[in-house]
């Protein structure tokens, strides 16, 4: 199902400024029991890209309402939301006045093996280095092509996610997932600020680690402090938090913090999706 | 006229990696007498984009024939040739077998000025900076929110480009055109390692200059030493060359070699558009 604007369509204007420039944003978002799960922190976060990139905001209540309806009825599948500075402008200038477009699609659950979860993934490193960009870091905008290429890297099947340092050699992502390392009961992620995606699942994991009295330390790490770590884990809103069992030819534990933290996502998550049902 | 993959069509599937990544390239080309000029160059440029970004190189005799039928008919027109990777693949992991679509289509001139290319042009520095990323430099890609951004810094109709930094403020080139300066007879031009796209009239600037006996250097430089320049230019393969007459409240003269080269340009066009009339 496909909505653009509020109406089923399947394909979109060659002028959408989407196509031409990369110009706009997405939101990529699990349907639970019938609910897009996070959808205010989602469009907040939309709200926010929308603020960097100069796109007018758009009404989060008609596009919350949307999203409410195009996942009623679906379990365990996927929303996702495009927002566009739509046509027209003349080249890289932005038209005047600016007319976005919207685009609510719903997919299948990608089909990940419940043991990643579990027992963990094996990941490796990308040689494809993510660019410096402050005016373009933490929003997530349509301008992927350093994932795409990194992705492009591997097609082992058994390696289920790319690390991607900066130009600096700091570890700051996967190529879909953020990254957290914990050394000593301290938890560490990337403060991301030339690059890579603030995520939603990020955000709450670093959330959950304050509440819950864990020190959570945000500042640039290299390769060789992640592959001493005593656990590290994936996270992303699909996905949840898949511990990490093997960085190339490193393994690691996957450890109680991990775990504290999977059951408190699922339980959050879960609170979440009960009033809605 | 928009042909998609050589049929007549004026959308896009939603699928497109295009839209969903600005997992693409694309050419911006003068048609001039029913000619698009330097057709060959551009379609050099987009192979080796394609070989950039893992894209199966397309039959290029293919596309120069949708190019020339196109331009048929048309004096003082644009030709904008993207390619995407098509759809399909799971997330940022490219489709296979990946099946491009390429897409071709026509506009009108934009409305410049005259007086642009004989008395020259005013510009600023833009303050949204030039991500460093050698992986995407040099090629036409389809992530350019950067220009969006820059070019949505101002909106003075006698502003005719902004110039642009990168993050180690280094002059690199303006939103839609790459930038020369002429200092005691010797022309200075980035070399777009971390940033910037290679233009095909930069190229031929760079072959001009060298065939002609003019002393260039390929090297970063700043603001300061910009601004102290003799003459110094834009140019891209619409405008051809546009001299710069003032850079925010800094005046600079016309110079001989900036008219030299315009002159040589012109000469040089012709002679590629002659035979095919």
């Amino acid at each position: 199902m496909t909505l653009v604007n509020g109406f089923p369509q399947d394909t979109l204007e060659l002028s959408d400024r989407g196509l031409q420039y990369g110009d706009g944003l997405f939101e990529t978002i699990a349907i639970k029991k019938g609910h897009p799960c996070f959808i205010n922190r989602h469009l907040d976060r939309l709200n926010e890209g929308c603020r960097r990139l100069l796109i007018p905001e758009y009404c989060s209540k008609l596009i919350y309402n949307e999203a409410i309806s195009i996942s009623k009825g679906l379990n365990n599948a996927v929303l996702k939301i495009i927002i566009t500075r739509g046509s027209g402008g003349r080249g890289y200038r932005q038209p005047e006045p600016i007319h976005p477009n919207r685009i609510l699609s719903t997919h299948p659950f990608p089909k990940y093996s419940t043991a990643f979860k579990e027992q963990g993934v094996s990941v490796r490193f990308c040689e494809t280095r993510l660019g410096l960009n402050p005016s373009l870091a933490r929003i997530k905008h349509l301008n992927r092509l350093e994932q795409v290429l990194a992705r492009a890297e591997w097609s082992n099947l058994n390696i289920q996610e790319g690390i991607m340092l900066d130009l600096n050699n700091h570890v700051i992502e996967g190529t879909m997932t953020n990254l957290f390392y914990i050394k000593n009961n301290t938890l560490f992620t990337p403060p991301l600020l030339y690059s890579g995606v603030a995520g939603i699942m990020r955000q709450i994991v670093i959330e959950l680690a304050h509440t819950n009295g864990y020190t959570l330390v945000l500042d640039n790490f290299t390769e060789k402090e992640l592959l001493s770590a005593d656990e590290a884990f994936l996270c992303n809103s699909i996905i949840g938090i898949w511990p990490i069992n093997s960085i190339n030819s490193t393994s690691l534990q996957i450890g109680l913090i991990t775990r504290q933290l999977q059951f408190m996502i699922s339980r959050y998550e879960h609170e979440e999706i009960i009033p809605n049902l």
